[in-house]
C-alpha cells in the first residue's frame, strides 16, 4: 500500500520521499505535480483520494506562515497562516481518515518556534502550536487505530535562506527530520510531537 | 492606574475582579456590561482603550470553542473557535498594546486541554495551544516593558457543566485560578504559561 507525501518538493518533502521510498511505495505531490494537490484547497485533495486511496499513511510537510515583527503582523497575516499551516492540515486529516487504511497513520509537521521564538515569529509559533495541540486532541478520536504525530524540526541545515533568523540553533539536515518521518510512519506511537534535531 | 478585565462576568472573571480589586482599580467589561465589549468583534474595544486608557494590564478570560467529536468537527467549527478564543486574544493584545502603561503586562487564558485532551476536544486542545504559542513568540517583541502571560486552568471547581467531560481531572477553584491572574499581573516573569491546578 501507498504513502502519501503532501509537500512532497521542499527540502524536508524530498528527503522524506527518498527515505519511506526505501520502505514503501511512496506517492509525492505538491502544487506543481501531477496530480497537482494544493492542501491549503482541501477540496483539491478529494480526487487524489478517490484515485489513489486507501494509503498506508498520509505525511504532510508543507504550510506557510508569514514572519513579521509582531506590530506589524495583521488579523489577515494570522488568518492566512492559520489556513495554510493549520486549518490546510486539518483538513487533510478530516477528509482523508476514510481513506487511509487500518492502523495507517497522519504524520504532519509543525516546528521549534513553539517552544523557542525568534524575531517575528508570533504567528508562527502560535500556529505551530496548534498544529501540535491538534495532533494531542484528535490522537485518541481517531478510528479504526489510526494514529497522528507531528514532527517539529528545529532550523533546517540545508534551508539557508533562515539561518540568518536562527543564529545559534542547532540544525538538523533534511534526511534526519525524514527518518522521524519514517519512524512515525512505521511505528506504534500517537500523540507524539517528534522534536527533530532539537 | 486601571487593571482591565475582559470577561469579567464568567466563573474566572468574577473571581479574577474579586482578587484583583484588592489592589488595583478594576474595570471588568464584557458582552452585557456598560461599556459592553466583545472581544470576538475586536473593533469594540476600540472606544474602550480610547476613553479608559492607560491600562496597568489587560486581563482576557474569554474565548468559546466547539467541543465535538473529531469526526463532526466541521472547518467553520475550527473556524469560530479561532476567532473567539485565539485570534479575539490576539487582537486584544494588538488593539491594546499602545493603551498599557511602560512595564504593564496582558494575561490570556488558554487551559489543560493543550496537554490533557477529553473526548471532543480536538479543536480545543488546537485553540488552546495556539493561545500559548502566542505568549512564546509576542512575550520578546512587546515595547516598553510590557509582559504578557497566559493562565492555563484544569477543570473550574464551580463550572460543574463541564465535570462530567473531566473526570478524574484535578479541579481547582475559580479563586486559585485568580490567584495566578494576580501572580501574571502583579510578578515579573513573561511569556509564561501558569497551570492553574494542575
Amino acid at each position: 500500500m501507498t504513502v502519501l507525501v503532501i509537500g512532497a518538493t521542499g527540502e524536508i518533502g524530498r528527503a522524506a520521499v527518498a527515505a519511506l521510498s526505501e520502505h514503501y511505495d511512496v506517492l509525492g505531490v505538491g502544487r506543481s505535480t501531477t496530480p497537482a494537490v494544493d492542501f491549503t484547497r482541501p477540496e483539491t485533495l478529494d480526487a487524489l483520494f478517490a484515485d489513489h486511496a486507501p494509503f498506508e499513511a498520509v505525511v504532510v510537510l508543507g504550510g506557510e506562515i508569514p514572519f513579521a515583527p509582531l506590530s506589524e503582523l495583521t488579523r489577515e497575516n494570522f488568518e492566512s497562516g492559520l489556513a495554510s499551516k493549520f486549518l490546510g492540515q486539518v483538513e487533510t486529516v478530516q477528509r482523508g481518515t476514510a481513506h487511509v487504511a487500518d492502523g495507517g497513520s497522519f504524520t504532519l509537521v509543525s516546528g521549534i518556534l513553539t517552544d523557542h521564538p525568534v524575531a517575528g515569529s508570533a504567528a508562527a509559533s502560535a500556529i505551530n502550536s496548534a498544529v501540535n495541540g491538534f495532533v494531542v486532541g484528535a490522537a485518541p478520536e481517531l478510528p479504526r487505530g489510526i494514529r497522528i504525530n507531528a514532527v517539529s524540526p528545529t532550523v533546517v541545515t540545508e534551508s539557508v535562506q533562515y539561518h540568518g533568523a536562527f543564529r545559534g540553533f542547532a540544525q538538523v539536515p533534511a534526511a534526519e527530520v525524514a527518518q522521524w518521518v519514517l519512524r512515525s510512519v512505521a511505528g506504534e506511537q500517537t500523540g507524539q510531537i517528534f522534536r527533530a534535531g532539537w
